[in-house]
């Protein structure tokens, strides 16, 4: 226990709750980092695909930001009404299944849930690869790095929402703020310059254009895109964890942090113009990411260069944070519908649903491992689940104002359908652009998730049905158990065994079983002790004497005979319960148990899997003295 | 059991063992081969050291083998005394135990298992190493074909010990057939020509002498070239497995190995000399084998040589076959005196014990892959075991005799006398001799391993003394014990486990564990239900009511406050049994496990665990309906 308290704290009482709540200035740093750290690969994704175009490409990336702007502003908006909507929590699966009906929910819950993964993986990687480009001789160390962050990151987040938030807020805020540094001496220099800023460090000079303008091209371009807008919805789910008032401090925070992000993303497309920086192949051996070049032209490769890129490569490997805190939230959400198994809703030591901690880390573990860590071939796959979730929670909120009718509900149900319908737009946008580079995996992924959902809750329905109990107690025909007993020799725990039995019942069986094998035997088997060792003091004491029952095993095999004369014997009686008892030895020291046959454990199991609603185990433990 | 009968053949009855034994010549396949083998890596182990000698170290071969074949004499003069003393089976660890007392006996126990574990990785790893300096592109894939041929061995022989006798009987006699076949003709050419005989396939030249004969050097080669004694005890450790009359057929046996071990050994010294023969350094590029040489010098690289060689992988690759009837009948022997975990008494479906198989299977597994697989370091660790086994084998003969005067005791013991001492110079020779280049290894293992006897047996004993029962059965003071029901809700499975305690004992508790988790609970608790459900009915039955104890849980800790509780009681309650019943629900597809919690599972192990001698579990199952 001290190493799980040095690790993760000390455990949390329920009634330590409300201190784990948090303010909107910390609430920027736990669900705003993923959104904002969106910024470093949002423009540049976009800006890979203009590569053909030439100089003609960076000329489109401003309109590409500000109608990917807008489209975040619909977003925001829509948002803003959920949070004062679902002051407890309105998550895209819960406003879906509440208002559009179980088959979206579930919809929307499988696509969440693969994007929470993919944001674990995706960001990780994301700021694992920006560290390799930085310093090219850890290339090959790509993934262990990945999973290395990954262990970090779960550490932290054992510790509890609280902690964990304060430990996040510094990355976020150097983040942003070193960007925002370079965008405003950027432009400030392009001003004075007249237009026409001079690059302290020159990026790579542009490539010759090899194709001109298609709307497919600028489709597959925006599809990218839109992963800059990744990570709005963690404010709206996550509500409970602010401190009181509630909705005020989450939609101050949501607030914050779009704010932000679409400043971020002008500035960086209006200086990429500037300062003619492009995006590089990632294939290139001179790469530089967008950002790095940026920096590079406004400020020079000084201090302040070097702190930006460790702040861009925080904030990118500690994007993977929020989902730390929403996937657990929602994976114990859908579990308290039943569509979960329960383990998702018991809250771990540190008053946080550690379950959801673990299958979070072990999934993104195998999807980091699956594509070796490499943020280009995840992207892809990363936008349809954001898409279809917005898309769901937007749809699902024009019918919750049509529902309700609160005071404003036309002008809120107009707010939110407009937003459906821009991220429905983006999702079919989405899904055909980016289909064969890998959104078909999203797309088999999320039907298979709600069958596993669907499965998930018939089980549940049927062990309600079939354990509830209306009725009162029944108390008639109570009576004791036949107790079958497997004896082998006469010693003390035979006696501990055959004492209990005799409390219980007074039908008891012993059996042993005579396996012929001249090697195995040791001392004198229980039948030869049982007239006198037994019978005789029984008898003496007026009481009944056991039957005693020899079982022949041809084979050697000493469980099965056991079993076989138990199943008999049960279907022979009617309506009489069997209790098996099973002595057991237990040693001091866990080697100890090399030493002895591990029969009784074996037939608990058998005794378990091949048994009915009648057949019992009794274990009788003999506990070796310590010493 | 489908693929298992294919794998190992059916089951086999304890009444069907006789059928089971084998005749002299299928003797000669089982435990012949391992002895004869040697004859292919005994003399080339002596002639690797001798090749500094150049041309003057072929001289010194036959002298070396003739000493060698007068060592193997005395030994088998005291194995087939040992035959006819110990009709039962005299293997070392008997008959040093019988004689030397207990210490002699796990010495030699040791000693020999070490032994056969060596011969298996030796064995494998020579006839590996032979067809990989046949086929050089194979040299990487060595230490897989080891495993891949020990699989095979294990296969084999998990059929049981007559199947495996007859698939070894044609590699044994194919390849002491091709061998003598390659002496006969081989003198025959040489008498012909007049002692001068023309090399049809003419060996590499032998290299210059750079050393001359030194004592150091000739007991070096000596010490290696003892290794073609190997495998000679296994005869007099398996008497039992021969068919009737028994002495006679396994002394018959060891008659012939010896004699045509001897035979081989000579003629392959009279031939290296005639040829010109050496040994070539296995690090050579041209490397070949001393057999190779002498079949290709006598006969040519024809098909013969060919068919020489498939004998010689095969014979050295199935030498390990003895160990697999050798090591687990000792470890059944050491089993017995409880120097060994009782598991190796057990017999398998075929009648062997299988235990002892997967045991050497496992540690020849580990030698093979830490020595990848290579020969040349596993020789030096081999031969003391032997040498040390024989030593006491016959020092415990000579006691034997001496204790038991039958008639001819003093001749019987002078000849065990004679082999003993032979055979401790012998030891001290390879000790000395062999020490640095990994004999040492074995020195510090044997005592390991006599340690681990030496606890085994203690921890049996001290079992045996505490459970031992002299004493009848004490019928007083039987009082039903106190139940502790832990309950969550009332449900069928509730109801069952109430029923159950109901029938019992009139003392119950039921213990509610409240744990404040707003978000865990689902229904209503057993405390809502208890008087309308529970206690109302047994009121009016005119039964006693369940005690209802409600424990508070701040950590949301299910089990422990259970776990204390009871620990609790059982401080209070003096000379009573507390029984703690868990109701289990029983999943019917494994899978459905992960949808409830283990907290029954955990319960009984938790008891188990941290419980004692008056506190014993009742596992009540709930099957869910098959459907």
């Amino acid at each position: 226990m001290q190493i799980l308290d040095l690790l993760f704290g000390k455990p949390l009482a329920s009634s330590e709750e409300r201190a784990e709540q948090i303010g909107s200035s910390a609430g920027l740093g736990i669900f705003g980092i993923d959104a904002l750290s969106s910024a470093a690969y949002g423009p540049e994704a976009a800006l890979v695909l203009l590569i053909p175009l030439g100089v003609g490409g960076i000329h489109l990336i401003l309109p590409m930001m500000i109608a990917i702007i807008i489209l975040l502003t619909l977003v925001y908006l829509s948002y803003r009404q959920t949070i004062a909507a679902y002051p407890r929590g309105g998550g895209s699966f819960f406003v879906a299944s509440d208002n559009l009906g179980t088959s979206a929910g579930l919809l929307a819950a499988s696509a969440l849930m693969i994007d929470y993964i993919l944001t674990v993986a995706v960001s990780i990687s994301a700021g694992v690869g920006a560290l390799v480009s930085a310093l090219p001789n850890l290339q090959e160390h790509t993934l262990a790095l990945c999973l290395a962050i990954l262990l970090l990151l779960t550490l932290i987040n054992m510790r509890g929402v609280r902690d964990s938030g304060v430990a996040f807020l510094i990355p976020t805020y150097l983040f942003v703020g070193t960007l925002l540094v370079v965008i405003v001496v950027g432009l400030t220099k392009a001003v004075l310059s007249g237009g026409h800023p001079h690059a302290v460090a020159a990026a790579p000079v542009l490539p010759v254009a090899t194709e001109t303008i298609t709307i497919w091209l600028l489709l597959k371009s925006f599809a990218s895109g839109c992963t800059a807008m990744t990570g709005i919805e963690a404010v709206s789910d996550g509500v409970l964890a602010f401190r009181e008032p509630r909705v005020r401090s989450a939609r101050h925070t949501l607030t914050m942090i779009v704010t932000l992000l679409a400043v971020l993303l002008i500035g960086i497309a209006v200086l990429c113009r500037l300062y003619h920086v492009g995006a590089m192949s990632p294939d290139s051996p001179a790469y530089q990411s967008v950002l790095s070049q940026l920096t590079a032209a406004v400020m020079g490769r000084g201090w302040f260069y070097y702190l930006t890129m460790i702040a861009v490569l925080a904030a990118l490997s500690l994007a993977a944070n929020p989902a730390f805190a929403d996937f657990p939230r929602l994976a114990k959400n859908i579990a308290s519908h039943n569509f979960l198994p329960h383990v998702f809703l018991l809250r771990g030591r540190r008053l946080l649903h550690s379950h959801g901690i673990y299958a979070l880390v072990f999934l993104s573990t195998i999807i980091l491992i699956l594509f070796g860590g490499i943020t280009d071939r995840l992207i892809p796959l990363y936008a349809v689940g954001v898409f279809l979730a917005f898309t769901l929670s937007q749809a699902g909120m024009v019918i919750h104002w049509r529902r309700h009718r609160t005071p404003g509900w036309i002008r809120h149900s107009i707010v939110n359908g407009i937003g459906a319908v821009a991220t429905g737009i983006t999702l079919l946008v989405v899904l055909v652009a980016k289909f064969d580079e890998g959104a078909w995996v999203t797309v088999i992924l999320i039907p298979l998730l709600i069958l596993v959902m669907v499965v998930v809750r018939r089980h549940y329905d049927r062990v309600a049905v079939e354990t509830a109990n209306l009725a009162p107690l029944r108390v008639e025909n109570l009576r004791p158990p036949l107790i079958v007993i497997p004896l082998d020799r006469w010693s003390r725990i035979t006696e501990k065994a055959l004492r209990f039995a005799l409390c219980m019942s007074p039908d008891i069986i012993a059996v042993h079983v005579e396996t012929e094998d001249r090697d195995g035997t040791e001392g004198t088997s229980i039948c030869e002790d049982w007239e006198n060792q037994i019978a005789a003091p029984l008898r003496a004491a007026g009481m009944k004497v056991p039957q005693l029952v020899n079982l022949h095993s041809p084979y050697r095999f000493v469980l099965s005979p056991v079993m076989e004369f138990v199943l008999e014997k049960e279907k022979k009686l009617e309506n009489r319960q069997i209790a098996v008892l099973v002595p057991e030895l237990v040693v001091r020291h866990w080697w100890e148990n090399l030493l002895h046959n591990q029969r009784a454990n074996l037939l608990k199991l058998m005794l378990l899997l091949r048994g009915n609603q009648r057949i019992l185990v009794i274990n009788i433990p003999w506990y070796l003295q310590r010493g």
